[in-house]
């Protein structure tokens, strides 16, 4: 359905996901870059819980943040970065499981603005559950300003 | 302004923050807590970063949600769980600097649902300016019900 | 996929909604009523409009809040009311056209706690466009407690 | 605290709310147009009332977002338009009483996007109560271009 403007869309996320430190800490992977679409997937570990031993809510809603984020970054072109302007995320069940896959995708994609949206799972035993809903806000930055600040 | 229910809500605060891996490990403290607000503090490391060296948005998102979902469980009784039904947060400027700081407070308390506000200041070079801002939505869990799903 | 608790769902959700005067004041319609699905059309009139001759925001988000709020009566029993905790909507397009349709779905159902969802198409020339984006949280209140605030 | 960079912003300001058709069906009025702060008063009518008598969720949702919107507004060049790209509004309590106030006002002023803030306030005999709060991202649409959808 999305069109990249830019063929090494798929090299380029990576390469950026695998630039920042804070996705290393919580052991965070992206397996899945397509057109308009990433997935993070994030293995259980008793460092990023809350007190009951469920992923932290805040976790969650980190990759639910990136996944979507990059969703957009995959449709820009080579040289625009891409910025959070804002997000809302409902949770819906405790993240609890062996695994968190977090599926961001595009809903509009604007030359300025873009809107996504991103689901996150918890696997457990096999079975899928949703337990967070996220819409979001994304700023193009033309020119490689991905620096600037929202302007 | 705020009457918290439990006199003991400070300890019964911080015993709950220091039982959560997932804040140790991006190395946030709680030195602040007072009825209906609470702060968290974060010092910069360059392992919560992103690709540009500012502290990662999603790092940002987790400290505004967690000081405004203890903001609220200051004020409820002792068996009490919060949960965070949702919230919203822009991200208004890079987080660059040496310190974080999530202020958390609560707008509207409510025997079920208590909504907060939470901002999060950069500090740089002794200027304090405000990167995020998020409102967000808590579900009071009575009786204990911490582990409980939203229902 | 969604089972309604009451089988009369669809005349007490219509009947709510010919109680609304504001509705009726806008010119909207509810055509479509399912389990967990409502649909609210709106006719272009200059009455409703802005300053460029779009139907309003304010009234988009009106019919987006209302055909999701619905949604999830659909799904209660006869006896509960339901009530909007909050909603987040994101505007993509100009509400252009002759018809506004706004379509409320139930993403995941609670007892205390409702999430749902809608979208808002505005229907010109034969051509439906996506125009608008809404995430909500909607309160039940058992027992008819329908004029009760937030607590 | 905010300067505005039209000398003539609140008579600017006001002809466009007059220019809304949706402000006066619904009986809207904007006494109050400072830089960065607008105040809708919208005085109690059955016709903009819901099931239960109070004034429609979705009316106070229209107020709360235009005097936000219109607070952008005023700090902007006399040739630029603004555009909610979008917002979250939580309903705190009824919107019962003789009038409502929306308070809008602008959180983080930038070139492309404005944050705002509204609270919503019921009048009933006198007493003030809070009965929304929103946060909103406004788009500065340079030369005149209101008329355009976000891109």
């Amino acid at each position: 359905m999305h069109k990249p403007l830019d063929p090494d869309f798929a090299a380029r996320v990576r390469a950026s996901f695998h630039n920042q430190p804070a996705m290393a800490l919580i052991g965070a992977a992206m397996p899945v870059i397509e057109p308009g679409y990433t997935e993070i997937h994030l293995p259980y570990r008793a460092e990023i819980t809350q007190q009951h031993g469920y992923i932290h809510g805040g976790v969650v809603g980190m990759i639910a943040d990136s996944a979507a984020g990059y969703a957009a970054n995959t449709l820009t072109s080579a040289d625009t970065g891409v910025l959070t302007v804002e997000y809302k995320l409902n949770l819906l069940a405790p993240a609890e499981g062996q695994l968190l896959i977090a599926e961001g995708s595009v809903v509009r994609y604007g030359r300025t603005l873009i809107v996504t949206q991103a689901e996150v799972f918890a696997v457990k035993d096999g079975k899928k559950t949703l337990c967070a809903l996220m819409q979001q806000t994304i700023m193009a930055l033309h020119g490689k300003k991905e620096k600037s600040e929202v302007k």
